[in-house]
């Protein structure tokens, strides 16, 4: 079984990132530069906010975070993201989610200009993704495709099951394993909720990528022996042995599932630190006009 | 087995919405009104656009036809795309695909104005619709999804597989049947030339769309009893016997396959006249500005 170790390759990225970033600043050019606007104090967002701005540190980029209270209006929120549009100085950027139930996040997420939304959310990115064209990809599913394609592992016409639908999981996921090259070229399954005999389908799984939010979800019994699993679950349960009073875990059980696995991603230390670096390849190209000629 | 007659639910379909254009102008608006840009004098081309010219008439919507010649150029092109972006009196309209091979078609599809979109090839009305954001929904996957509506097919848990994963059908057929609602919430493998033990995927399907554009590719051996079969492939095969010298078949050998189905569309009459059906409805949603207020 060979362990997935995304916290090693998403160092390894970051350096090749830091390489480029300094390359262009030796060139005349300026540092690329992420923003991120984050609306009141949940810890969750808080901590992956930290996570983002410190690897834009470690790959020589800027980055300016907007911490803005949680009863900011649509208005000035929307304020925010125009400013953002407008400036010239600011490759790209991200509002960090969930926003307050008071926002409408939909409208916020459609005024983002789509050159600069480096999250990969608006529809035009999702559009353009899907129909192969250039794109800012979701952060969470190119984070996957990279680490599949530095694994080298094998996906052309394996059977590919994905759980969970989400707009920003599971659904481009699904798409982009299912398109043309590599990695790609899967015959991929999207199973969800309403899936019947759900477990029967994961065992078809020669790659299964597990995006329900529900802690420990997929079991022993759910995996073929030699499949892919990469584990984008990150679910807190109580543990009253644990210092915190609770643990992170997965999606699947990953203690009972690893031995059956030819590969396997952690939680933590997995799938987690290659969506941050995604985000940073994003940025990169943002800054170098690679999506949307500047 | 149940047929699935396309042009007969086509029909009632576009007296709906003549009734809906006609209420329009009753209370002093103006009818829909569809712009089709055809260059070129390719036969297929022109059947299909004279099929959406004529719908326009059955539903008492204006259609202005484009017809240009096969040698336009890319600027010229682009100039009248320009024109009916800015157009008050143009609801919505269509380029008529295939494009000439010197004419960059990504260009022009992509200055198309999303809110007249009315095919849904626009990467914004993609990412909407996968976003499940209103929009344009791309023709044949939206003329499919009405046809299981109107027919009441049970989709919810269904194992559905879509062979062909082109951006104008298997991609948007597969998103749309594994979203939420109805109908939709279907368990959806997308299958494509690089999937392995094709067969043995299809029998798993309870809804079979066929999008490959191979003609009489689902055997007999590849459907399950009780299946719904939906064909999408239009193929011209040469038959001496036939007074043309060719005849029309779909990717499904209908006359082998449709005893085991509980339902099945005909090649032609079944998913054709959904598309063109559609389109209609769409054009009507743009006059109505109900997918981008106006």
């Amino acid at each position: 079984m060979k362990l997935l170790d995304g916290k090693a390759l998403a160092s390894i990225v970051l350096q090749e990132l830091a390489k480029q970033s300094a390359d262009i600043v030796k060139s005349g050019g300026r540092s690329p530069h992420l923003a991120a606007v984050l609306v009141g104090d949940h810890p969750a967002s808080l901590s992956y906010v930290g996570n983002k701005v410190k690897s834009c540190e470690t790959a020589g980029f800027k980055s300016t975070l907007i911490h803005m209270p949680g009863t900011i209006t649509q208005k000035e929120l929307l304020d925010i993201v125009i400013q953002l549009n407008n400036d010239p100085e600011v490759d790209g950027y991200i509002i960090q989610l969930p926003l307050p139930r008071h926002i409408d996040a939909d409208e916020i997420l459609l005024t983002i200009d789509p050159r600069k939304d480096v999250d990969g959310f608006h529809p035009e990115n999702f559009g353009r993704m899907a129909q192969g064209l250039p794109a800012y990809l979701p952060a969470t599913p190119m984070g996957i495709m990279t680490m599949l394609e530095r694994h080298h592992i094998e996906t052309s016409g394996k059977r590919c099951v994905v759980l969970g639908r989400s707009n920003i999981v599971g659904t481009p996921m699904a798409l982009l394993l299912s398109r043309r090259g590599y990695p790609g070229d899967c015959t991929v399954t999207i199973a969800h909720s309403r899936t019947e005999n759900i477990a029967e389908i994961c065992r078809e799984a020669d790659i299964l990528v597990a995006a329900l939010g529900q802690p420990l979800f997929v079991k022993e019994d759910m995996v073929k022996h030699g499949a892919v699993v990469i584990d984008v679950g990150i679910n807190r349960i109580s543990d009253s042995e644990h210092p915190k009073g609770y643990r992170l875990v997965g999606d699947v059980d990953y203690d009972r599932v690893a031995h059956k696995c030819s590969a396997i991603t952690p939680v933590p230390g997995g799938v987690g630190p290659m969506t941050v670096c995604a985000l940073m390849m994003n940025t990169l190209k943002a800054a170098q006009g690679l999506i949307y000629p500047k």
